[in-house]
């Protein structure tokens, strides 16, 4: 018995049309990849999602985990389901072949990532966290250093980490003190980190943890940082785990959330230091981390998109079931879902659900055609849009998350303050992916000083011309598409003068970026989405058109585009005035005065 | 020590320049009532919340509370605040005299009662519960239980509770099926009734418990439902409390928040009928029960405005603190205040918490006029707006309280994660005010229904009348108040338009009331913040001009009414649009294909 379904037909829709798939697919690394594999792999992994993890989710918030004589306990079940994982072999679904990973795209991994979310987010962390680190290490490391780890992390046998922040060094890395002293052809790392996410358990054979240190004569700042890699332990000549390489979980946080992820603070190196290995260049470690680190945005973009499609799925079914008070024209009482405000609720949670799968799963389809393409024109334009759709994917759509899961709570009444009805642990879970992997703020900062000032807004004005093309085709689609079209254009043009002013006014006020930031992020994301469920619902128009049997579904994409139209994007003229209100008075007060 | 210090200062000038302090003064009833005693009380009441109640704040969080041998038990810690709370004379501030009270008006007591939750909710939803209890007792029981109760309620020696909702029975009380047979001069009460705050604790003497129930004979629906009062141990002859009557906490609920504020099931009458007395008439006890809901909505609009202070100034102390990054043109690494994301987070929480407490004492306010009126026309018209403002100052500053708490975990980053911080609690405590007493669904129906549509806009045109009034003097003011008075007559404008498209649209949708309620109450809550954040700005001006010496503290109010018209005006023309939007999108799927 499982209470999550992944949606694999809206997934599948989102895949094709709104994340590009012919063009994914026409791939010459993809070209075993076609909607036939692509269904085939949606259902196996909806499948383990609904039967294996979304059951231990409940029980792995209660019991969570601890820490017992230097080492994390997690609750048996959960070694269980990941020794079941592992060997469905779905760590490696989207990894190398050439490290025994089965290479599908992400546009299609990313729809796994978001059933696992959805079923178990602290589960899904650790695999997740694997494949970041894996990543690095397949882009950085050298030969040896991958022929020795990855196949065990691809497989899963062995999972990763991504070792970080410090007690001073969170959002802004540049004072890590973490150290690494040469000794030899390796490195002695010492130094603690924290907030490291599932930093050590029982669960694998040995852990992999991604540090970044400082050698001893670096530079200060951002410029001194190297990456290495520490295993948990030490690995005998013939690659099998050996000795203990003295990284110690001191404790594990008690969060608000996402119980069943141990998030430790690791002691490295306190009797004499670490054995690591340099990954990629000396003080060149951040960019090398940075691969890991934008691979994991998007992904937490995905646990968002998967928390808030649970929350729906359950609101939904106790909306269906519950009676409560009457209705115009009907005699009796009626079930919730009847009342026109629990549909503005779930409404609001689909729309946004949706929105926030089409931003992060054609943030992966643009991946996929730059880290895959063949033209590097082509390489470059879907990089710099891969770069812009990031951090939106990240912030935007667990902003949204957090609406879509508190709007879940509502729907339950005083059932969703409950915590055995299930709705709280999707809110508190969902709470931290609007903080970890650079908060959402940073995000909005990342996008606006790296994403659109650099390129003096070419990124995202050539965006705007590939939506501003979704317009002639919902005009002749009719008076039916007329408060979408209108609806988007709007927001559109708000976005542009938003970017026009940003442009024009940051060479004035130095504090401009980081004050509209925010405001413009979620602009933008908001535009975004309109754009996907516009193109949405003319995909659907055409299909019902095309005589499709499955109306109910494609008509429904049309009412989430109406939906969003009336009710979410009109909030473009919000976000757009409080850019435009610039950071005078932010500014205003003295710290003191707060 | 405390972390929560009580802003009496703000409090204060809300209550003067805000609430019309003056106009409540002048009732005869309050005659004895100035600034110097109300300084004093809020004085006094910032001392016992930050030196009694927040200290045990966390410590409630973490031990919460549990059933034993059918008797709820809390950490003792709360029985002994309890004592000092009742000792204090803090129970009957606001109560009648005749019983004991101190007469306060309403309009200084929810100050109090922000304080009471700002330090503590769990705790203050005892006290609280019982205040409103009094009031329902006060107005429509028999002389006779009135002189048997409320001195012991007034002192805080016996508390009260509210028991309406049953398993089927939550927004919707028609169905309700507790019983009450009579017997002889009482009646005997069995049934069950579910989510009752504060439902059994050993800190009183005695428990009062106002329930519905229904005659043998009663009518069916809301027009069978009766009120009685009913002791966890019946009265001996000298009114002291003896036998048990049959009152039993089943069990308490695990919930998200409010951990030390029990939850009950409670079984009444499961061994032949607990015995109750009516109060106020047969099948009219939801009028009477209505009293004290009323009440409630208004104090849990206060608690929003609590949490959200509360977690403000642990926001505030944290981005003082904590460095991290830098800034232009500053050396060397900041703390986290001087970044201007942080400053919008915590201007919006800061806005938005004084936005709310404006509503609410001014709602306050309004039931002063009405209840201690004396001229009868008066009387009517502070009534209507109290009945307006209620909904309001429940809904939109709960909402606004989950947004002020949320973004004090965001300020805090990863740290706000943490439970030990101590922000998740104020994020986890605030998020069932939207919820009880009501859902901000329900309050939004309320609104539109009984409160607009009912009396043909009447009564929110006058207020938008008074509100347009403030219009001059900002012109005056010259262009620095620009900002405030474009946003605010745009905001009227909007809600002006949306009043004449409620009024004009219902007849012919019967959909349209509940469709557009929610976005409405957040248009009109919206946009009351915005008048009063203006009023704030002006009358910080005025005392600006004549030379008052807190400078600080009278700028920041012009700078918060600036913030509020550039980031959260602006959204007043999302919700226009939903609200424009009617019903046709939220009705078009069939419930199956949700």
């Amino acid at each position: 018995m499982t209470d999550y379904q992944a949606p694999v037909r809206q997934m599948r829709f989102t895949i094709e049309h709104l994340a590009d798939f012919k063009a994914v697919a026409a791939l010459p690394d993809f070209s075993s990849v076609d909607g036939d594999t692509t269904q085939a792999v949606l259902e196996e992994a909806a499948k383990f999602a609904g039967s294996v993890l979304a059951p231990i989710n409940w029980l792995g918030d209660r019991q969570g985990v601890k820490v017992v004589n230097d080492a994390v306990q997690v609750p048996q079940e959960f070694a269980t389901a990941y020794k079941q994982f592992c060997e469905a072999g779905w760590p490696g679904i989207a990894s190398n072949p050439e490290f025994g990973g089965q290479g599908f795209p992400k546009t299609v991994a990313l729809a796994c990532d978001e059933m696992w979310a959805a079923a178990n987010v602290a589960f899904a962390l650790c695999p997740e966290l694997t494949q970041g680190a894996i990543l690095s290490m397949d882009r950085h490391a050298t030969d040896e250093l991958k022929q020795t780890y990855l196949e065990k992390l691809v497989s899963g046998q062995w999972s990763g980490t991504m070792c970080l922040t410090e007690p001073a060094a969170g959002s802004d890395l540049s004072s890590l003190t973490t150290k690494a002293e040469p000794n030899g052809d390796h490195y002695l790392i010492s130094g603690t980190k924290i907030y490291i996410t599932w930093g050590d358990h029982p669960m694998a054979g040995n852990l992999v943890h991604l540090v970044l240190a400082r050698l001893p004569d670096a530079p200060p700042g951002t410029k001194g940082i190297s990456l290495f890699v520490v295993p948990k332990y030490k690995l005998n000549a013939d690659g099998t785990p050996g000795e203990f390489n003295d990284v110690i979980p001191v404790s594990v946080e008690h969060k608000m959330g996402i119980h069943a992820s141990p998030t430790c603070v690791l002691a490295f190196g306190g009797k004499g230091g670490s054995v690591g290995y340099m990954v990629g260049k000396p003080n060149e470690g951040l960019a090398a981390m940075f691969t890991m680190m934008n691979y994991m945005r998007l992904g937490v973009g995905a646990q968002g998109v998967g928390l808030a499609e649970r929350s729906y799925q359950k609101s939904v079914a106790y909306a269906r079931e519950r009676v409560q008070g009457r209705a115009p024209g009907e005699k009796g009482r009626v079930t919730i879902i009847r009342h026109p405000d629990v549909r503005r609720m779930l409404l609001l949670m689909r729309s946004l659900t949706q929105a926030s799968r089409a931003i992060c799963y054609y943030t992966a389809s643009c991946l996929d055609r730059s880290a895959h393409g063949t033209d590097a024109e082509q390489v470059a334009v879907w990089q710099a849009r891969a770069d812009l759709m990031t951090p939106i994917a990240k912030a935007w759509c667990t902003e949204a998350a957090q609406e879509a899961t508190s709007l879940g709570i509502q729907v339950h009444g005083g059932m969703g303050y409950v915590e055995e009805t299930g709705v709280a642990q999707f809110y508190r879970d969902a709470r931290i992916a609007s903080i970890y992997e650079g908060t959402n703020g940073i995000q909005a900062i990342d996008l606006v000083g790296r994403k659109v000032l650099r390129d003096g807004g070419a990124t995202v004005s050539a965006f705007v011309t590939d939506m501003r093309s979704v317009d002639a085709p919902l005009a002749n689609a009719g008076d039916e598409f007329a408060v979408v079209r209108k609806a988007l254009a709007r927001g559109l043009d708000e976005l542009v003068q938003c970017s026009t002013y940003l442009l024009t006014a940051e060479r004035k006020d130095p504090e401009l970026a980081g004050a509209a930031a925010f405001d413009y992020m979620m602009l933008l994301g908001t535009v975004i989405g309109g754009w996907q469920l516009a193109r949405g619902a003319l995909a659907a128009l055409d299909e019902l058109n095309a005589g499709a049997e499955d109306k109910p579904f494609l008509q429904a994409q049309v009412v989430m585009a109406k939906f969003y139209a009336e009710h979410v994007l009109p909030r473009c003229t919000a976000y757009a005035a409080a850019v435009q209100a610039g950071s005078a008075s932010k500014m205003a007060l003295a710290a003191e005065h707060f």
